[in-house]
């Protein structure tokens, strides 16, 4: 039978694990310092409350700033249980649980690549890990039992296991997901004071570039403050990129262009090849899928006779991009197909009076 | 009847406008010093080549750095015609008309907010104005007739006409266009040499972040060159911030906590409420939609019946994003739809036996 897991914090991600645990046929306890936590996670169907028993795994899922403490309470006060944790940041987890003196073989560190601009309980889903990564965080003491039973919890909620060193995590998190949350709320702190004509010049790019700007501003600060080091070293990088940029255009505003366009272009052609490395659909190599544009009216259902066509015609979607444009009640759908249904979609949808580009 | 328009460059743009144009009636001349740039535009029926008679406006669509010198020619070349240009940055070309000694009451600039990720007349679309912002800067000494000539074109496009001064225009789009630019680029700049099982780990928040990066790098050199005094203003807040963020994660690295959770947060609080001010759909001010999430499997017609199923609910999409995990075949699609439409949609849906989370 599956094991019994205590769950130690009942926001987002403790509350979604729950219930999709609960779902897979684990006996699930739920453990929060307030209560009210703890009631709406149980009404969410998320497991059960005030429960003594011993359990075979816990998983704390409490606020990074109070994790590693949690962490060495669970392994002092059941001496037999796997011990989790699911905070992003790992290296100051892992020395605090080796300094406490508490028994670390039966922890490893874990940290499920999900997540919401939402927070809080009311915004967890049955499906939140599906499909994503989930990184587990082993330690020259960790036992293999120990790993097995975080690696099943993982597979369990459909999540995909990925093995790597704490420092290794820390690093490369610093870089696909702390330095962009970064990025998105420098570039969105720069509209604060914009004049509204000027807002309202914002386009697509814009919109992209900052959407996670609008993430938790508690959580994100105590992500950020968790991975100090690896942060600052990937920060100077940018800081050397933005100087030369920065040098690059002062020359040009000067009227010394030399060199200049060199270092711009070579910032710009980076971002290519950099961009190129990201994975595409389910974590495979990005592949090369044709865009077809669609004119879409702005009135109910439009995009559901849209897509209504394109599914007569067979075709499946692997991206799809909405975009809207200001003034004006229209909008465009990018659909991404292999090259291959291209010319099926554009007959298709011509033919049932869609206005589509290639 | 409708005017004779010459347009100058058959890139992206150029070809585009021309085919609007032809579509909405006008007589239009291409023109380009590449023959067979030329002869596609004509045969996407952007309009007619080798045309000899004088135009009623001249619009220039050519590459930033020779703009001035085409948009001085035109003026030179006809005396009677109204001159436009549509390069992205305003301040040097109108600099370069007023110190030329031509008639610069002809003159008018522009800068139609609308463009792809690919170039060139193939990547043409007639849609490519439709429902975006048409920025129209005027000088001190633009006449009226000019400023309304260029008005019509913007509308008969189907374009939002915005009008401002060029130095404001510049200012605007360094704050938000040039600089998510630079952000972009850097950000996925840093994915280049990073270790394959780190971009493993990346999420949609990169995606996103990044997603611009792959734009056109010699294009994007001349734009961000063409407008080195704003975007150098803007770049130094942004030192300002990273510098600040910088500190604060070293003085945390070092030991040192007071004060470093304050500056992260207000950097990270400060992009919220920028963030908070991008127009949403229309422009219209970002309404409080309602975000209902489904699971989508991978495969074909997947997203039609759940569209199909949407639309026979009546109900009317505002926003749509969707969102691939790794390393399982499974989508998540977020429908953002109006309050009100949130209970009956999951009611439609799960009785249609999707996986649906508010």
């Amino acid at each position: 039978m599956r094991a019994h897991v205590r769950i130690i914090g009942t926001g987002l991600i403790g509350t979604s694990l729950g219930i999709a645990l609960t779902n897979a046929g684990y006996d699930v306890a739920l453990d929060d310092p307030s209560p009210t936590a703890r009631w709406l996670a149980r009404d969410l169907r998320a497991g059960r409350i005030d429960v003594d028993e011993a359990p075979d795994v816990v998983v704390v899922a409490a606020p990074p700033d109070v994790c590693g403490a949690a962490v060495v309470d669970a392994l002092t006060r059941w001496p037999e249980a796997v011990v989790t944790d699911v905070a992003s940041v790992k290296e100051v987890i892992l020395r605090e649980v080796l300094s406490s003196g508490a028994d670390a073989s039966r922890y490893v560190g874990s940290h499920p690549m999900a997540g919401r601009e939402r927070s809080g309980a009311a915004a967890a889903r049955a499906d939140l890990f599906d499909g994503r990564a989930w990184v587990i965080v082993p330690h020259d003491s960790t036992d293999a039992r120990s790993v097995q039973a975080v690696r099943s919890i993982a597979t369990d909620v459909g999540a995909a296991v990925r093995t790597m060193p704490a420092a290794e995590h820390d690093a490369a998190v610093a870089a696909v997901s702390h330095l962009p949350q970064l990025a998105a709320s420098i570039v969105a702190a720069g509209l604060r004071d914009l004049p509204e004509p000027a807002v309202g010049l914002a386009g697509q790019g814009l919109r992209d570039v900052t959407r996670i700007a609008a993430s938790d501003p508690r959580l994100w600060t105590q992500i950020l403050y968790g991975n100090a080091p690896a942060l600052v070293h990937v920060l100077r990088e940018v800081q050397e990129h933005v100087a030369e940029v920065v040098a690059a255009l002062e020359a040009v505003a000067a009227g010394r262009a030399e060199g200049a366009l060199g270092t711009l272009s070579r910032v710009l052609e980076a971002g290519n090849l950099g961009h190129a490395r990201i994975p595409g659909k389910h974590g495979a190599p990005p592949a090369a899928y044709e865009v077809v544009s669609v004119v879409i009216p702005d009135e109910p259902g439009s995009l559901a006779r849209l897509f209504a066509d394109v599914g007569e015609a067979g075709i499946n979607l692997e991206d799809l991009q909405l975009e809207h444009g200001i003034g004006q009640a229209v909008g465009v759908a990018y659909l991404s197909v292999v090259p291959g249904s291209v010319e099926p979609l554009l007959e298709t949808l011509a033919h049932r009076g869609w206005r589509v580009h290639q």
